[in-house]
């Protein structure tokens, strides 16, 4: 009879029964717990981290640090279970959240300067004859130390009397500045020295939030989640058609976005070991529908001409106000938007790739459902959107996914033969983003689909088929796949690929010619967003969705938003910035541009119909 | 059989049954409906005005005008039941809002600048290449006028979009200028062009509500009613203790004045015909403890020595924070107060009275449950509270009522025989303030009390009985009151109200001696409150209540927490007076001042220990 050990998984609190030397990456998958384990559990990549209470039996690693290896940290993959075990699956190990992009890669602040300030008082007790309400002796012995103008809200009032007699009249007093008068907007014990504050991205698809020390400028920790109102539409017009078509709608969508920050601040606050009240200051940045909806607003002006906003410019609130589980008086700052389609996501992109400050050209894309273009340098700024099209997140095309477990990530093609590589490397479910870009281009490398994106008919080639729309071509076959389907491209698949790299090609040229420039004029460019980290740039030339340039011009900024949105949480600076940025940038509407027009037809083919804007892509194919 | 008809009471909803010929009064009285008849009933005051609909027979009267007749009005004493009928009482035909204070008596403003202005705006509607969003659009105007730094809070923004488009871009906004920034409240149609405001005197017995034109300074209309917290207690301290012993007895005592408050403003808005989002701007006065509450701030230490509030001066906050049913963006504010004991209300006295512009020296009186006195002029001012004890209010007297209909408010003593009259000509169930001060003073002057205030035995006057706490005087035989009880004052009541009027006196002495004046250097004596207002002067004096001085240096200005809180709700010059009064009031805790218990000793005669500090007096009495 074989033993059986019992592993408890936490903090899902799931255990399951396992026989002896099953490795700890197995038991969790039989409990629908996601490990990551890009490698496919064969020790190489490192990612499947677990921290473990119990008797395991492992081969060596070099992927753990001696510290590491000290507390008790083992590759689940490596581990195989030798008695009853706790096993502590960490956020970063797990699949959900690795394809929601929490990396920002800014370059550091050099100056730390956010609005909120720690004080430390110390008062002497009231009396009979020197009878000054708990306010004002809070207010005085501020203007003592050239503080005036000081203010408080109502939470802190609330609690000022107890606080101030609890700590025996010595207290720290936490000041935000705004416009020229100080709020008082926490009184605590003076052993609360810190300084917190969050960064949050409001993606139309994901949501992440960021713990940040406002004093280090540190990221303490971060965590991400889907945002729960895809329930209510993929994209923002989507979900603004929601808001017209339910009564209540906006504040169904606004609920549940909040909501869903809320639980992600939970979290950090819990596993931080922290209090709500800690959190003084917010600052979030999202695309226009976005910050539309996370304040209530009818949105409804954007989905029809002229495309006009509530508003691009959000005064302070409290969060109290909106609802945010971070200390009710702390503000709650969001970068401002230049368009309806024009976002505060982009304007915290630019911020984060430094273009405002540099002298050289650069452009800027932010590619997900819509595509955003920025074109400049320190003394102009012009931006576009184009409506891309869901194509690079798994929307108008038949087997397209999200960038999720088993979505195929990388795929190329041999000698006829087709590799593939999938999230997680669990078997086949669809194909993501850059899987799609990277099949396009070794399709059209390979030969088997022309310039115009048409497959080739090859009765020699098992993989083309006729399907109901058409020809197609399967990349993986049925008894490869999890979904028992042989998952294709068909040729409107592909279609619909080239519109949309057509349209950001074209919306990056017509941002160019306007000014009189062209691609060869550019020092950077910048690819901010989910879809950029995962991107093969030779690949996406070979398309004709980036223009043919020397690839170290292409520079990732990771999440922009959210990196965006922290340099602005540490720095006033950045926020001035950041409207500086907004009022200054010139807005291109394409849909009534004829000029986008003819370059956008000029695109749709592969690279594009005139091959000499491809000089690379045209000596690797036609010679 | 007698014919029995229905009458109906409008908007109690109250149905009683009478007989024929009943007046319409008594027929209301008999349902615990109280109409006010001043004349008792003999359709000559006029005040009894009803609206009926049914059939009545009634004597003729001047008293109604021939438009009044003809929407259906009718004295309620004189119209007599006729058939069954629907009889609509208006408020201010009731007893219950008769007593509660609502005039008060300032100097009209000579200028009126307050913060809130309208501003008609006609935009550019938006195109493909005007792309503002309608923010930026309103805020770009307002600066092209001059107006830099406007922001807008989420309920303007919310309906922000709607109103312009409705009203094809043409738009009043409401600005409330806010240090240095102007911010948006309001946005309506351009024909929206008035300007509203309240102001609130939140009393502890009682509340009164002004609808006030922010344009041109006239009331509008007032509405009052008790202060529900009476149910929690009569004074501020028992409504202390009842917050410290009940759990939520903050929030309970807060939503009953909040209540309170919105129920006299939503009469005020039915009856004129406008909506709450009308009312832009409050500002509200109050002792420190209503304050408390109001805001929901804990009083406890208020009520322990050394006697702190949470706040003096209490930041502008927003109605919708205060849940007040006005405009959610309306900026409210409550008049500073200096001391736990001397609160808003105060110092809107001040600010009523103009003794803080007058070169001579003033004297302020504002005495209910808490009496509390301020000595000033153009360059000092100083304030103290003295307990004076609730016997000017009913409290602490055996047959002492408020000022309520049936109280015994006069009274005179003509050789032997008592004459009296009663609120409402009604028959009498008490003696309120005023009545008291009157009847200690006939007694004082008739003989029948002497200097200590004992009542001296006389065999010969039936009035004069041995009751269960000595001797007492008989006020209104049994047959006479309403109570079917004598009503009388025995040798306890009337020390009770020694020590009262003792408490006043030397509250005033102490505060003249301190800083080396007497009673003769006064210029003026202001009287506020409701129970100066139905004060005989000369009577305060011959119990030593009031100093003995000429007469006409006595002014009662009524209302004046209600009538300060009108003249900084419509001049800023008058908020910062207010503000620049509690700064600069030197605030004296009588409670451990040795020099007022020796004032008080002195002045616990009748009309004082020191007859000739009563000139006046002496001559009457003793010549």
């Amino acid at each position: 009879m074989t033993k059986e050990f019992k592993v408890v998984f936490e903090p899902d609190n799931k255990t399951v029964k396992v026989e002896r030397d099953t490795t700890v990456l197995d038991a969790a998958t039989s409990s629908d717990i996601y490990i990551d384990s890009i490698c496919g559990g064969r020790g190489k990549c490192g990612k499947c981290k677990v921290l473990i209470d119990g008797s395991v039996k492992s081969d060596e690693t070099d992927l753990l640090s001696v510290e590491e290896k000290a507390r008790g940290y083992y590759l689940s993959c490596l581990a195989r279970v030798a008695g009853n075990l706790k096993v502590t699956v960490p956020k970063e190990s797990r699949v959900e959240s690795h394809q929601i992009l929490m990396r920002s890669l800014i370059e550091p602040l050099s100056v730390i300067d956010q609005p909120v300030v720690k004080v430390p008082l110390s008062l002497t007790p009231p009396s009979l004859v020197d009878y000054l309400s708990d306010l004002e002796r809070v207010t005085h012995a501020l203007r003592n130390l050239g503080i005036e103008h000081v203010t408080m809200g109502l939470p802190t009032l609330n609690k000022l009397s107890r606080t101030l007699r609890e700590n025996q009249w010595n207290v720290n007093v936490t000041l935000m500045d705004l416009w020229g008068r100080e709020e008082v907007i926490d009184i605590g014990p003076t052993s609360d020295d810190d300084l917190i504050g969050i960064a949050v991205d409001i993606g139309t698809t994901t949501i992440v939030v960021e713990l940040v020390d406002l004093i280090t400028g540190a990221v303490i920790d971060a965590r991400s989640d889907y945002n729960k109102q895809v329930v209510y539409g993929e994209d923002v017009l989507s979900r603004i058609m929601y808001t017209e078509e339910h009564k209540g709608g906006i504040r169904k969508l606004t609920s549940t976005v909040r909501y869903a920050i809320n639980d992600l601040i939970r979290e950090l606050v819990i596993e931080n070991n922290m209090r709500y009240e800690k959190i003084c200051r917010a600052v979030l940045s999202g695309n226009t529908v976005m910050m539309h909806l996370f304040y209530g607003l009818d949105p409804k002006y954007i989905r029809h001409e002229p495309y006009i906003p509530v508003m691009s410019f959000v005064p302070q609130m409290k969060a109290v106000k909106l609802g945010l589980s971070v200390n009710p008086n702390a503000y709650i700052y969001t970068l401002p938007c230049r368009s309806s389609y024009v976002g505060g996501d982009v304007t915290a992109d630019v911020i984060a790739s430094g273009m405002r400050d540099k002298k050289e050209l650069s452009l800027l894309l932010d590619v997900g459902t819509n595509g955003e273009v920025v074109l400049g340098n320190d003394s102009f700024l012009v931006s576009c959107s184009c409506s891309a099209g869901p194509a690079f997140e798994g929307g108008e095309v038949e087997f397209g996914v999200r960038a999720m477990n088993g979505a195929i990530e990388r795929v190329w093609i041999d000698n006829g033969s087709v590799h593939y590589s999938t999230i997680g490397n669990k078997k086949a479910k669809g194909i993501c983003g850059s899987g799609l870009i990277e099949l396009i281009a070794e399709l059209f490398s390979n030969g088997i689909i022309d310039r115009t994106g048409k497959i080739q008919p090859d009765k020699d080639n098992a993989r083309i088929e006729v399907g109901s729309s058409g020809n197609q071509f399967v990349v993986a076959f049925k008894e490869d796949t999890a979904i028992n389907k042989n998952i294709v491209i068909t040729d409107v698949d592909i279609q619909n690929i080239i519109r949309t790299k057509a349209a950001v090609y074209a919306s990056c040229s017509v941002l160019l010619k306007t000014f009189g420039y062209g691609f060869s004029d550019l020092n950077n460019i910048f690819i901010a967003g989910s879809f950029g980290n995962y991107l093969d740039i030779k690949k996406a030339i070979t398309i004709g969705l980036l223009p043919d340039l020397p690839l170290d011009m292409f520079k990732f900024i990771g999440n922009g938003a959210l990196g965006g949105a922290r340099m602005v949480l540490l720095s006033r600076a950045m926020q001035d910035k950041a409207e500086e940025t907004v009022e200054n940038m010139t807005h291109i509407e394409l849909s009534v541009n004829s000029a986008f027009f003819k370059e956008f037809t000029s695109a749709l083919f592969i690279p594009h119909t005139e091959l000499d804007q491809f000089p690379h892509i045209l000596k690797r194919v036609y010679t």
